[in-house]
Formats: structure tokens, sequence, C-alpha cells
């Protein structure tokens, strides 16, 4: 079986761990692969841990113990995070953006993968310790977004349906006020959908008054499950919010003014 | 300025390319991020192609001139391409997958990160040579995959929506019939979504007769759009197709037999 340099084995931990975020992978599985000692990957390992947390580029974390391993964790460095948001904020100032009814078209932002994806490395990094058993989120635009999360944290996504499917078996619905259309409306995941008594996150591209929000916290507690934080890319400033949990996010949006300007700045919390 | 050892620098150049796959990275960039002369940058890379394709992790590709640069294509090497499909396959076995009506609930499985990221690369490898200018889904359980294709490919998704939404202006809606339900449907796209003169690749979760992708080259045509190319996770050989361009599956499904199995082997399209 091939041997590898140390710098090709570099290359290729670096990729594997970067691929699984948030699960622990064993020495002896590099080892294998690799066909190298474990202490050699573990000198390995040292090296990829010191440039990445010298560049700001995320953390490889050891866990000790017979199941114990290594573990890469997204994280994206202070003034990248900063350079982002403000980037956000350029892209949402084009007023192009504004639709009929006042409304922020966001839509292809949050379809883009080079921003989702930069998104989601910021949001699952605020959530790191969260021990999230999955991530939410609601259809459809706040998908991607919800996505990455959750694959950043290493966990299943559920998406709750506007309309339940005949693919998916026995649902659970409820009903909720919605922010954006003020009207009565309803969602619902299939019951073999999520174990019950799970933590859940909550991602989502715009938050408003949180009627979305609550109904998911209440959609949760028919899975004797918990809601234990939020995520969005977009913080609507101009509402003042009824929320169960507290929430965290990207962009702070405060309406357009009297000039037709579109008032965002990077959000702080 | 620090410098970095190349085994550091190996590390920090393969995050850089697998998390902006197929966007071509000039060495200027490298260069700067980790104080390095290009040259040095070149050999680091050297390193990287050659361990990469020694283990079938993806490809390094060089581009030459003045706006060149290296990128990263996503790919499986054969051997983890089959076993990965023969793991779909067991999970696409379980009975208690199969809901009232005979379909197959496949929804955990693509909202499951560890094997939506995997399949979107077997499918973004297809089409690494198409030149899609987009790729294009239909709300809702196959947007994970069409993003994770979208991100390898590194080009922007597009969601059709079943219902148009206050948040996205003007849209163009189509009418379809639907291979689940046999009912007329519709679905529409905002019309700031796509550039005209476009090629999309449409990915999703299931493929039946085709009724959803000739309802999306139809929707495509309204924006002078072609549609170039089609990729799911499950192809049903139930039915009989009528496709308006060929097709790439990983997992052939031909229903449930007389004693409650369900019948799916890899594709080998």
């Amino acid at each position: 079986m091939q041997k590898y340099s140390r710098n090709s084995r570099i290359s290729a931990i670096t990729k594997l761990l970067i691929e699984n975020p948030n699960k622990i992978m064993s020495l002896n599985y590099f080892s294998e692969i690799l066909n190298a000692a474990k202490s050699t990957i573990s000198e390995d390992i040292l090296v990829i841990r010191e440039v990445l947390e010298s560049l700001e580029m995320g953390r490889v974390e050891t866990i000790a113990g017979a199941t114990g391993g290594v573990r890469f964790i997204a994280a994206m460095g202070e003034k990248e995070e900063k350079a982002f948001k403000t980037g956000l904020c350029e892209m949402l100032r084009d007023r192009s953006r504004i639709v009929p009814g006042n409304f922020l078209y966001i839509t292809d932002i949050m379809l883009d993968p080079t921003i989702v994806h930069r998104a989601g490395v910021v949001l699952a990094s605020k959530f790191a310790k969260s021990k999230a058993d999955y991530v939410i989120t609601v259809e459809t635009k706040g998908i991607p977004l919800a996505y990455e999360v959750a694959r950043y944290l290493g966990v299943p996504l559920i998406v709750a349906r506007k309309n339940s499917k005949v693919t998916e078996g026995t649902s659970v619905t409820i009903n909720y006020v919605s922010g954006t259309t003020g009207r009565l409306q309803n969602m619902g995941l299939a019951k073999r959908t999520l174990k019950s008594s799970s933590k859940c996150l909550f991602i989502d591209d715009f938050l408003r008054a949180g009627g979305t929000v609550n109904g998911i916290a209440d959609l949760l507690n028919e899975f004797d499950s918990e809601l234990i934080g939020i995520g969005v890319l977009v913080d609507n400033k101009e509402v003042t919010k009824k929320l169960p949990t507290p929430y965290t996010s990207l962009v702070d949006y405060h309406g357009v003014n009297a000039e037709g300007e579109v008032i965002v700045e990077g959000s702080t919390n």
C-alpha cells in the first residue's frame, strides 16, 4: 500500500476534517486511509490545528477516550465576519430590491452558495456549543441556509411544510399567524420526522414579529421537543418581537426611509 | 507578517480550494494570505493535486493566462461511489419507508447533510463539463441536494415555487401535470430570478414520468433559457419517461413487490 509524505497526508486530513464538520473522526480512520501510524497522524493534525487557528479558519478539537478522535468546528475570524456582513449590507442597499408592498427581495441571496455557505459558518459558530439535535426551518427560502447550519453542526435538517404531502405519511399540523401576510396559516411536520425530547435550532431568512418562530415552538411542543435557539440572516428591527428564546442575526434591517433608501447595518448580537 | 511552513500552507490552501469548488482562485490570492512567493504556492498546489488524485478525492485544475489560477473540481472515486449507492439502497429497503399510496418516504434522506453532501458530489461530478449557468429545482424536498450541486458547480440555485410569493415581485407561472398526483398544478419563477439565454440543470429527489421536468423546461423557455441536464437521487423505473434531455440518477427504484419488499439498486447511468 502506498505511503504518503507529511505534506500529502496534511492535505488529505484537512479535506476529510472540513468535509465532516463537527463529526468526531478517529485517528484510526486517518491511519487506515493514509497507511501511517496513529502517532504520525497525531503530529499531522497538530500542524493543521495550528495553521487553521492562526489564520482564523476554524478549530480542530481533540476528544480524549475510547470513542475519541478529532473534529473540525467551523468558525470565521472577527475581521472576516465583519467584512462579510458589510458586503451583505451593500447588496441589500440596492433599491431594486424593494418590491411592491415594501418587501425586500432577498431570494437571490438566500440561493447563492457563496453567500449561504459563509452565512452558515457564522450562524453555526454561534451555536457550536448548543448541543442541538436538529436544525429546523419552514419552507422555502430559508432551506439552503438551514441546511448549511445543519451540515456545519453535523445534525439533520427538518423542514416544516405549509401543505402536508401525500408522500410523508401522518403529520402534525398547527395554526399560526404569519407576520408577513397577517393571516392565519398552518404548517406541519410528518410524525416520523423527529425523535421526542429533541433540542432544535430554528434558522430562517427573515425575522419579523416572531409569528413563525412561535408556530415552530408550538409545533415542536407537540413532539415533546424544544426550541433552543434562533438564527436568521436579516432581523427586521421595525417590529417589536415576542420570541420564546434569544436569537442571533447577521444584518439589521430598519426599513426604507423617506428618500427610498434601504437602511441596513451589520448585526452586533 | 507571519511566514508559514509548507505543511501549514498546504493545509490552508486545501481548505480554501475545497470551500470554493469550481471557482478559479489566483495564485496571488494564496500568495497574499500566506505571505509566500507565487512559485512557492505553485509547488504547494502540486502536492495537493497529486495526493487528492491519488486518493480519488477530486481534481485540482490549473487555468493558464492572465485570469488564470487553480480550481477544485469535486469528484468521488468509483469504489466509493459504488459503496455510497449500496448504502443508499440499504436505507431505502427499510419497509417502514412505504407510506399509504405506495409512496416511498425519503424526506429524512433528502435532509441529512452527510448523505446530501455526498450525493451532491456525485451529481456535480457528472455535470462538471456542462457549463451550466444555474441549477434549478422545484420546492421543497430537492432543495438541499440542488443547493449542494449548485455549490459544487460554483453557480447560483433557482427554486421554482408552487405558489408565487408577495415578496418576490412579478412572476412567470406555467401549468403542468404532476406525476405524483396526476393533477394539473402550477409553478412559477420571479421574473428577476434568471438572466435570459441561460443553461440550467434540473436537480430533484425523485424522477417519475417527467411531468415536473417538462414543466421546468417550459418555464425556462419563457425566460429564453434551456434545460441542459437532469440529475435525481431516485429514478422510478416503473413508469415510462418522456423527457426533453438525458438524465442521471443514483438509485433505480422498481417499486414494491408482492412480498412487500422495496426493490432498489444502484444506477449505472
